[in-house]
């Protein structure tokens, strides 16, 4: 079977926000377990410049929503940021993956050459839908799921590399 | 242009690896001008039983190199992961990147159904080539890039997201 874009999109998002919910699930017991304040690890980072953990958790569910719905041509709902509890923030990635379902690879696949229009830093940037998948939407996502995941190491939360990938 | 295995695979390392050898030199740079020894960054690690950063960027080298051999069917070389410095590290990744970049995309299209057999914990695993490549490969080569660049902004390096992501 011949590689498409749904195949290399919804797919591949689906498993990482699966990783991450379970993760952020591993977190929340964790917390619980040592009597430690959710807020210490939902506000944690890794430098002072750089964005805590729910901030973490909230880009890496608009990297995924954003880009099915933009190589599909529909519109990219927006989600509120407002989530401080590890419930809040597991029930954003559940959001998004049932988002995410909703496409169907007759919507996606054929995008490679859709232009896709993006606002950054005020301006307009245009992406051919390819280039955007794999510049862009897959290593942002990949970025602040894996920060997601040091910043909870960091903090001494027990998670091994297959929390991150997934059964294989 | 229809997405094929060489498009979602070679360039993409590539541009991971340049960002990668990109960060690595704003790391010595920093070193050098705060006097600080280089090999505290190459020993930091974010959690006693996390990998230090040498060995995180030589698995980012071993997952780009690893994945375009196996998807063409030729062999993985094998580096001996001696690097202890910057220029040695940088000397890693631009190793890698000459290697990617003597794959043609006749040799890597078509590896979708391509069986690849990998050792993992002493057992012999077979994936399909896509599969190998979205659920194993991309995915652990964010990680150790991401992870390479959290450990340098933990420790004070200046870096931004567009370090990591390359140019757009």
């Amino acid at each position: 079977m011949t590689l498409s874009m749904y195949q290399a999109s919804a797919p591949v998002f689906l498993r990482g926000l699966e990783s991450l919910s379970a993760i952020l699930n591993k977190a929340a017991a964790h917390a619980e377990a040592k009597k430690i304040d959710p807020a210490v690890f939902i506000n944690a980072r890794l430098a002072p410049d750089m964005f805590a953990l729910a901030r973490q958790v909230q880009i890496a569910s608009d990297a995924a929503k954003g880009c099915v719905a933009r190589l599909a041509g529909a519109d990219v709902p927006s989600y509120p940021d407002t989530e401080t509890t590890f419930p809040e923030l597991i029930a954003r990635v559940e959001k998004t993956i049932t988002f995410v379902k909703g496409f169907s690879a007759g919507q996606i696949d054929g995008s490679e050459d859709r232009n896709v229009t993006l606002k950054m830093r005020g301006a307009d940037r245009t992406f051919r839908g390819q280039a955007y998948l794999f510049t862009l939407a897959l290593p942002n996502f990949y970025f602040h799921i894996t920060t997601t995941y040091d910043i909870l190491r960091h903090n001494g939360v027990e998670l091994g590399k297959s929390d991150y990938l997934g059964a294989l």
